[in-house]
């Protein structure tokens, strides 16, 4: 009597909300702050002052009837506007508001995308380490996902790639900075996956679309570490953006994607967005965090919390003599599992109150993923803990 | 290259947008004033003032972490108990916070239940006139869409719905008050309704479900008219609410699925509900607007703007000799097109800057939708025109 599929997904937590809901419940029982939950990518820095001082100038100032209204379904023009010009001047994009959709969030812009591009029988490919809910979208969509193992440093497999690319491979889906791994894909990365992606689309006589999923894109900690604008290496490319946490304002379901205008017919790209915001129900994105957006594009949170953190628990850990990938962006560490039993060592991590996440599910067994967007109190106080836990595995 | 269905929908504005952007060509050309704009729905009148005051207070006095971030997949726990305990107060409704699930506007609350409930060869009933999106929402959760006739009245026909019943009827989509008629159905066609289908639930052995959209569910005028609360009347029902209407806040994109918490395996419907959400993309609703709408459930915009529109309107019209669908509700009237042509009566109402729309996409000819959330002044304004178009016709 219903979608048996949709039922299982609401059913079956994440893993990720299964440890959540135990932080919860073990807070209760011994004080919150005596378990350390490095569960969830939820953002710890308060929004930049800026969000919402425009919330309280656009209700004091804008008639109610145009700031609660309706905009165009793909989004306010000015908002548009605003942000293209933005993205031309910082990363020399060459881009107009028309070419950019205005959505609820990273997720809505994935399923958009995916429901937008796919025909039947078509596949996505990604890297693992990837967001579990990629395969969720991507399935939603009624395509498949094919992901394919990195290679040591978390970096594409370029071979594997090109022995993975079919007729059917409608698209090539990166995540940089990445969660779970922390891991940016630099300039030449970006490079390779066009050249390939380039010589595979006309091998085929059809263009394989490459696909950004930017939540992280500002959330990086050296000035040497630069996220590439994929627009600027690969025609064929759509940028899925979400504010969530360059803002710190993920409940609020705000971003867009940007159809590269030089793209294999662009313009039937961008109308079979629109046409896939329709049949999901997304009417237009938030109105008035569409102008917060536009107002405070290119801002961001307090990101010296999240760098703090990061030196801090990647120092620590690495004393320990775990083994851990060094996180340039993002605010996920990603570490090698003692004794390479992901579940199992998470376990015994839990016995000292840390609650790490299992990586698994992202498609990458015998790690796990410590969220550090937490409070850095937090963190000094779980070293000595990950000290004893490195002990106990003799390490 | 690209999902064709998808595009097509993208690419083909609907007849109403078409309208509205002749609108304002033609204002452009002729001074805004001598356009008569009555092609959109979208609410003329201010959010209620505590919409704004909540939002401020909000952002004042909550913890920028707490007041942005992600809430449950379902919706913020307060902001769900707070709505299910007004909906047991204002209907005598058995329903707790659990059974709500929040989400962005009435167009989420339809295509995340119709993915919800689908299983391969499922259809939908609905009656016409109705809303024509329903159809894309349907179609597009691969479902197909039966509309039947109505009455006279616009009232359900129940002997076709009778007979349109088969075991591959999922459910009965019903939208009251309604767009495009503003027709309101009373207690006893509820009844009726339920009726049938419990009958033909039996008959089949499985539960066909009652679904209703209510974004026009405050939304009436006179003392005598009531919008029975499904739920009382039919356990196999779900409600589907928007706060667009009521609040005056289309843009901002909220509202709830209401799973009556009696029907068959409810907890199963509600956890399809969940899956149906997350594969669509949708992470929460609006964090920010999701507890506006928990402080200002009941509320309603200034509805007395409407209420005058409706009756001056309507008086005007059968003045003139037009043949009127006496509107209980919603902002919208609906009218015989004189000629029986709605496309050839619009275009000759054209001529006197007058801005209907057809009928015939909402699945009814010989009609035409009359949008009267404007100024009053306009439709003071169009009388003496409507007049001229009438003589025209020889009324």
């Amino acid at each position: 009597m219903l979608n048996e599929k949709m039922y299982a997904l609401g059913n079956k937590r994440s893993v990720i909300r299964e440890i959540f809901e135990y932080a919860k419940k073990r807070g209760g029982e011994i004080g919150k702050e005596n378990v350390f939950d490095f569960s969830i990518g939820n953002p710890s820095v308060p929004a930049p002052e800026e969000v919402n001082q425009t919330i309280k100038k656009l209700v004091d100032e804008t008639p109610s009837v145009e700031l609660h209204g309706y905009t165009s379904a793909q989004g306010d023009k000015r908002v548009r506007d605003t942000i293209a010009a933005n993205l031309c001047k910082r990363f020399g994009a060459k881009i107009s508001g028309d070419d950019l959709y205005m959505t609820c969030g990273a997720a809505a812009s994935l399923t958009i995308t995916f429901h937008a591009l796919k025909e039947d029988g078509d596949e996505f490919i990604t890297f693992a380490p990837y967001f579990t809910e990629y395969k969720v979208f991507v399935e939603g969509a009624g395509a498949s996902l094919k992901a394919l193992d990195s290679d040591r440093n978390l970096q594409p497999d370029f071979a594997a790639l090109e022995k993975a690319i079919t007729p059917k491979t409608k698209g090539v889906l990166i995540n940089s900075p990445n969660n779970p791994s922390g891991v940016v894909y630099g300039v030449k990365t970006i490079q390779t996956l066009a050249e390939i992606l380039k010589k595979k689309s006309e091998e085929y006589g059809k263009p394989i679309f490459l696909i950004a999923d930017e939540p992280y894109r500002e959330l990086v900690y050296d000035k040497e570490t630069v996220v590439p604008f994929l627009m600027n290496y690969y025609k064929n490319s759509i940028v899925c953006y979400s504010y969530s946490k360059s803002l710190s304002t993920p409940g609020e379901r705000i971003g867009y994607i940007a159809v590269n205008p030089e793209a294999d017919n662009a313009k039937g790209v961008y109308a079979a967005v629109c046409g896939a915001g329709r049949a999901l129900g997304y009417v237009c994105a938030p109105a008035l965090f569409q102008r917060v957006a536009a107002a405070c594009d290119g801002l961001t949170a307090d990101l010296s919390v999240y760098k703090r953190n990061r030196d801090l628990l990647y120092r620590g850990l690495t004393a320990c003599g775990f083994e851990c990938v060094y996180p340039d962006g993002a605010f996920y560490l990603f570490m090698k599992a003692a004794g390479n039993d992901a579940y199992a060592f998470c376990e015994r991590a839990k016995k000292y109150e840390l609650l790490l996440v299992p990586a698994d599910d992202f498609g990458c067994k015998g790690y796990v993923r410590i969220a550090y967007c937490v409070q850095t109190q937090t963190i000094e106080r779980a070293l000595p803990l990950f000290e004893k836990l490195a002990k106990e595995y003799g390490l």
